[in-house]
């Protein structure tokens, strides 16, 4: 029975013994509605290795590995993208100027611990970061270099000092357990975890059309699950494949495949001080004569890259969508899967600021945990989203490119319009139909509100549906974020101890 | 006992079973802890009567007062202040027709409903936002004008159409309730309630320096709780005052006092469809021959101001920011009234930026909630500040008159410090000093923390409290806002029910 208490109370306790929780349990089982997403095996690429090892970072911990090392087998070209936070923790400082130094050349790897940040911890803590990736170093045969040859993430709580001589001492340990198997695969997904309630890891086979015959894999790892809001790379991602790039494209195909991937999804609107995900290709796979795959030049001649690029840009693409959606998928608390899909044909930019605030919005998102279809919130955070509402501290951002006629057109009302699309492939449920409310049926509503998935689609177009003439063009932005639950309060309220 | 469940349904009913209850009772009635901000008594300005009555607008409301009205026995000079969310409500809309109509002249008083919104309603809720004014105007014994003489508000849920019946039905009963009593101010402060746990009602007395002899009242409302980061004009709020004022100067006065006081709170980071304050200034109190407060020269020449008019803004200010506090005290949730001050030499852009990022982050806020002293989230919130952070959505944002030298500084951890202030008066806490995080006194934050007042101090400045030059300015902005509990997440997750 209940313990008695204020109807707040009693209405609080029917949300928890709803059976919605969703946080890690203390002995680290997969809840079962996630298990689903937990692969059995995989088919990794040729020629890296991955691993764990326990250091012991955070005091707490006693017995679960919080050092992962991905390595190649042989230099290979690298690139990384990290968080646009001012305050960018030890690791991204020294990771980032790794890459530049080495001019993305002949990496072998990436050393990462959880459990601690090591951010805002002045230079002692850049210090730490520098001794990881040495300490690295100097299991690989090869001599090491100078520049270390390994880069460095870190995950945890920020403002903490690292436990510096327990993970180095932890560190030959951590290079003696690497492997090629998909279980130390996994150990390596699952030491990198936090607050995640699984590890996150996905592999896929792919092949290119110059020479179709050689089959490639792409493997890659990532966690969450709070304080996302990734500004290029999210949190801690790890993608490794056996084909062959060129050191000085890595950085601009990884740019690309980002854009819309990991930068569009958002669990709490907290874009963290340790974002970074790292790519490496080490060729292994690739038949000896073929070409590396090159730059591409710049997007808008688009026509002009190699078949062979394309296809590795959308592999590259559809296989980071795929991960950063399984950190959304165990966002702290997450509930639900929300995808927000706006088309606007204002731009592309006031497509991508009204998904982001919808994404963002306590209010639409403690509704969506509510199951509640109050689509006026989805409306009220359109209206307010920085660079669409003025406001003193940031005045309307006009994109450049902006043509006269698409200056004067304004987002309203009239021509706005929110559906929800159920994602059982049913009927798409009309809530605002330019600008004017629908009778919504409630338990249609409800029905569609109690599946784990959705999607909200926003029209802010003037002519939503109608191909009015050939210059008439829309622009959409995608957003893939939770609902915010009392689970999340209760993480997030106790997170440190 | 409760019930038996996972760990973190354990934790959860720690949470709630730790009677942190503090929204809105079933019964209305006021929460032990909120009743010393209702006052028992005041001082009301001469020529305003208030009152309330029942419409029913909301249909699971069968008896509490959900219209209240606001007037003034003689016409009179008013100005208001509105969202700026794009999608502004059929009120907003009318009522800033209104007075641009007029010229901010000679109105009768404010009509307002709670329960619903009156929001993305189409042109109905246009007309039916007109009805209400010209249904209130009828009562009035002066004739009716072609532009109404009473202002529209309406507050509840967006997107619902108002049941106008109903009100129109209701408010010659409205009317006859007028009165200036104590009760009757109050009444009219409960009727606009939504989520609130308690009626925000303020009076003060006030004189001016050029007849010190004349008395002055003013007195106002407000409410809150939820949807709540105004920008320009919060949630709803009216302020009457019997002091005499030119009908041109109404809107600047309004303007600068409400810079820093409501727009400079915070609940939820949502900006709503309707705030609205609005200003009443009858003169009822002046003797005849006093000059009304004129419109004052621009604030770089406030040395030009009349004393009289320094003297009112201060008051005027002074009592909004009070008035705006109580909203973030029954912020929907709310167990903390949280004081961000940030400094910065940069801008005050900068210093405003960096107190809305934190005072919006659901981690900063939930750490808040959690008693738990995790500065690195505070740091984090202003690392990733909108105009502060670049991003390809919203480029950084340079004041107009940046000097070169403030252009080249550039927040950074080395010039960054953070401190709990306790508002005990007992010394202030550092957290990290220069980018140094301190060894923390875990039992000293906690005690401070358990404290329902709280003050966070963040520097971000090159010389921290050291005054280097006469040139060396530090800009301050200061932010209100409230913790993030499970508490807002059961409120929001079942509002429209």
């Amino acid at each position: 029975m209940p313990p008695k208490g204020t109807a707040a109370v009693r209405r609080l306790l029917n949300f928890t013994t709803q059976a919605r929780s969703y946080s890690a349990p203390a002995d680290r089982s997969i809840p079962a509605a996630k298990q689903k997403y937990v692969p059995s095996s995989g088919t990794y690429p040729k020629g890296f290795l991955a691993g764990s090892a326990f250091a012991g970072v955070k005091a707490s911990n006693t017995k679960y590995d919080d050092l992962a090392l991905v390595v190649s087998e042989t230099p290979c070209p690298t690139a990384a993208i990290f968080t646009k936070n001012v305050f960018q923790a030890a690791p991204v400082k020294k990771s980032k100027y790794f890459l530049a130094a080495r001019q993305d050349h002949a990496f072998r790897g990436v050393v990462v611990n959880s459990g601690c940040a090591n951010a805002v911890t002045g230079s002692v803590g850049q210090e730490h970061a520098e001794t990881m990736a040495r300490t690295t170093d100097e299991c690989f045969s090869d001599a090491a270099d100078e520049i270390p040859k390994t880069l460095v993430m870190s995950t945890g709580v920020i403002g903490q000092r690292l436990p510096i001589d327990r993970i180095t001492a932890a560190i030959p340990t951590l290079h003696s357990n690497l492997g090629s198997t998909h279980e130390h695969w996994l150990n390596a997904a699952k030491a990198i975890c936090t607050t995640d309630t699984f590890p996150k890891l996905i592999s896929r086979t792919f092949t290119l059309p110059s020479h179709p015959d050689t089959t490639y894999s792409i493997t890659g790892m990532t966690k969450g699950a709070g304080m996302i809001h990734p500004n290029m790379g999210t949190l801690l991602g790890i993608i490794c494949t056996d084909a062959k790039i060129e050191d000085r494209s890595m950085k601009r195909l990884l740019d690309i495949a980002a854009r819309h991937s990991f930068n569009s999804i958002s669990i709490d609107g907290d874009t963290s001080t340790n974002d970074t995900v790292a790519f490496f290709a080490n060729g292994a796979a690739a038949p000896p004569d073929v070409d590396p795959i090159a730059t591409p030049p710049p997007e808008s001649q688009r026509s002009r890259w190699s078949e062979d690029t394309k296809a590795f840009i959308s592999v590259l693409h559809d296989f980071m969508t795929d991960l950063a959606k399984l950190v959304v998928r165990d966002g702290e608390g997450a509930t639900k899967f929300v995808t927000i899909r706006v088309r606007s044909d204002i731009s592309q930019a006031t497509a991508k600021r009204a998904a982001v605030s919808i994404a963002k919005s306590a209010l639409v998102k403690t509704a969506l945990y509510g199951k509640d279809a109050n689509w006026g919130r989805i409306l009220c955070a359109i209206g307010y989203a920085p660079g669409i509402m003025p406001s003193p501290e940031l005045p309307e951002v006009v994109p450049p490119k902006t043509t006269r006629d698409q200056r004067r057109k304004q987002i309203q009302p009239s021509n706005t319009s929110v559906s929800f699309i159920p994602t059982d492939g049913s009927e798409e449920l009309k809530l605002l139909v330019r600008g004017e409310p629908e009778e919504v049926d409630e338990s249609r509503a409800k029905q569609i509100l109690e599946m784990e998935d959705l999607e909200i689609l926003v029209r802010l177009e003037d002519f939503p549906g109608d191909s009015v003439n050939e210059d008439y063009k829309v622009y959409e932005a995608v957003m893939y974020t939770c609902d915010l639950s009392h689970e999340y309060v209760t993480i997030n309220g106790d997170y440190r101890t």
